[in-house]
């Protein structure tokens, strides 16, 4: 993979940046090290957040139309509320009983399909497909893993193993195959339920000719890092069905897609129709506390109970769940994924309205508020395209307004607003994107 | 392994519990399934913390001498402040600037000797042990790892790989070798340290014929679920150099030594005046909020940042680290590793007049505020020494006073009491214990 790894990054000399963030970042350097890159060619430091909102050492706000994990917006009164209540009174671990956290365990229980009736508390994204795959690997008996051709899945060794995406530098485990996705290879949309189902027989054919037989299914219900692949719904169907005929079990990730950005569903498997066996749970959970989960059917979870003993020191931990029990709360009584529905089609239709005005919008995909918008010119070769998406959410950035990229190519904008924005919101972000386009195809 | 691996535990029918608890068992048992186990006979329900006390639904005080999470104590109204302030601010990931996050790594950092200057933050100690695996072999070209005959060091794949403690039901890694300890294996003291590097060396040696090579030595600096063994300081350094000679790195695992809790020293490494390539960090370190981190040498740290982009959503946000920099004021501003070694010499004193008193203990073991206390009558088999020590664990819990068990066999005590406790909760301890011991000796 020739591609830089994380295209949208500070780099020293670069940009012209103030005295005082240069020797900030020095200092950050010297003591954080080369596993901390920044984001934008002029890093961006926040001292206040509210809402859809961030602001700077010198006032200044920022649409953030990127962070997934304050879902409910940034400093979240309520949220914090419920933190500090519970804080205050108690933090037990899951060693004690504690009734609250079986209420929420069994609320959150209550918005999955009624085959998914076990709940395991996790404390970050990672730890959750991480604990899938144990889980998985146990109760097939088998090793092998299929993933999309530019997955992510997390930061710990064994998820690491199996994320294409994080590049050359890491190992990828023998046991891993990775399958192509429809629109990057180029293959119509209607053809994208077979083809998907084809490549994942094809690579239980040849985990199983190996010995190493198929483990688990671990795909994003949104393809994230692949570039944002939504549809058309259902079109992982066949190859989830050819899995768990084969004895594998089916993990869907919603570490991203979950908890109502897909807009009509609370999980991006329910708008493809399926039913997994594992669900895993992060980012957004707590809109901020460090707090995860695997949901998922009877046997396998508790065969891995019974056995397995997993202990997960703040996992549960009663000040987590009180976060998570808020954020559930506001989810339903909100109606959240309605509203995040209604404001994706008012953005899908801006964009369709750019699209044809400029050009230099090649795509545009989106399930809720998580859209990809593919960036180039038509003709524009792979390079000049990922220079172009840079360029974009850099301007953008000068603007006042915070995306990222994703794909393959890194030539896609990776658009993903807390899901409480309002259309006064959308309207400014297209502005924003007008406004850069202009400059861009220029 | 025959032990039970979780003796002090709840079991259904085994002891008289309300109905209220009972059918909140029920819903707790058919919602988290067979991972979630409950401690005690009578399993424990708190309803409200403070300091060294929790109290259940009646009202009815427990004093605390178990967890080593809420390490200042349980609510610390101090730390809870900080998050709740910082949580009304601003959450920052580590991708923007943040003077905060910069500032606490530099404190963190200028606890360690000054070899170890790069830190990385996690959400937990699992995620901190399995990072720096993974750093470590890619530093050391190889996948080899020495630990502990009942060695615990997380719930990762990776983690759970090298922790033999959790018992057959776990594939331990091919790459794994387990060194015994001198004490279960006999040895006397003043042979500790010899016996220990002969071990490690031999581990060394036989992963280099099996073409493994050596990636880390990855050790409790007090080795808990060994059963507590500390003594005498220093016995580790010979094994500690053995492997740094043969280029692979040593891990001290801090997750429950570290935070001052062995007393004299910050960092159990440093009662062993050894310096480790990398340190993990975990429970303690923000009092309850999910935080971990690795802390190392620059080499193998910046090597891994620089090619593996290790990218952790949480770690490092500006709640969790709000919470840590609480606690890290607190233990330098109150002196708390000193209080905890003079705590743990009264504790100590108490204890050893005990056993003479009245049988019982075979030993006692500690640094600082982390006690092991070998129960049984000489000349008792394992199981009955086990039976012993669950026994007392539970009559404590009636007399309303929390430890548990530890070691290969079960037979250890493990005390660890947060380390603001008093001469009078010591004094309380010690009587519940001088109850119990007599009543199981009778």
């Amino acid at each position: 993979m020739s591609t830089d790894l994380m295209p949208n990054r500070f780099t020293p000399g670069e940009a012209q940046i103030s005295t005082r963030e240069s020797e900030l970042i020095a200092r950050r350097d010297s003591v954080l090290g080369a596993s901390y890159r920044l984001q934008y060619r002029r890093p961006v430091h926040f001292v206040r957040g509210e809402g859809m909102w961030l602001f700077d050492p010198d006032g200044r706000p920022y649409l953030d139309f990127y962070n997934n994990v304050p879902s409910l917006g940034h400093c979240h009164p309520e949220i914090n509320a419920a933190m500090a209540e519970q804080a205050s009174r108690i933090s037990a671990n899951t060693r004690y009983l504690e009734p609250r956290l079986v209420d929420y365990a069994e609320r959150l229980v209550a918005t999955f399909p009624q085959e998914l009736n076990r709940v395991v508390f996790t404390c970050t994204g990672s730890e959750s497909n991480d604990l899938a795959l144990r889980i998985a690997r146990l109760a097939s008996g088998s090793e092998g893993v299929i993933v999309s051709s530019h997955a992510y899945h997390g930061t710990s060794a064994a998820t690491a193993m199996v994320s294409p995406n994080l590049g050359d530098a890491i190992k990828l485990s023998p046991a891993v195959r990775m399958v192509s996705l429809h629109g990057p290879s180029g293959i119509p949309e209607r053809q994208a339920a077979a083809f998907f189902e084809e490549q994942v027989r094809s690579a239980i054919a040849d985990l199983n000719r190996r010995g190493i037989g198929i483990a688990a299914l671990l795909i994003d219900t949104i393809f994230s890092s692949d570039g944002v692949w939504v549809d058309p719904p259902g079109f992982i169907a066949g190859g989830v069905k050819a899995v768990q005929e084969a004895g594998g079990l089916v993990i869907a990730d919603e570490v991203q897609p979950g908890f109502g950005r897909t807009g009509t569903h609370m999980w991006g498997f329910g708008r493809h129709e399926v039913v997994p066996d594992l669900v895993t749970l992060g980012k957004p959970m707590g809109n901020g506390f460090p707090i995860g989960a695997v949901v998922g059917r009877k046997a396998p979870m508790d065969r891995f109970g019974a056995t397995a003993r997993y202990s997960n020191t703040f996992g549960g931990n009663t000040v987590g769940i009180a976060a998570a029990d808020a954020v559930l709360t506001i989810l339903h009584r909100d109606r959240i994924p309605e509203h995040a529905h209604a404001m994706g089609e008012r953005l899908k239709m801006g964009l369709e309205h750019l699209a044809k005005l400029h050009g230099g919008i090649r795509g545009i995909r989106n399930a809720g508020l998580f859209f990809g918008i593919d960036i180039g010119l038509d003709g524009t070769r792979e390079a000049s395209r990922r220079a172009m998406a840079l360029e974009i959410v850099n301007l953008v950035r000068e603007n006042g307004i915070l995306i990222s990229t994703t794909g393959a190519n890194e030539d896609t904008l990776k658009v993903r607003p807390p899901l409480i924005c309002q259309a006064e919101h959308v309207d400014r972000f297209l502005e924003a994107m007008e406004s850069a386009i202009r400059k861009v195809v220029a």
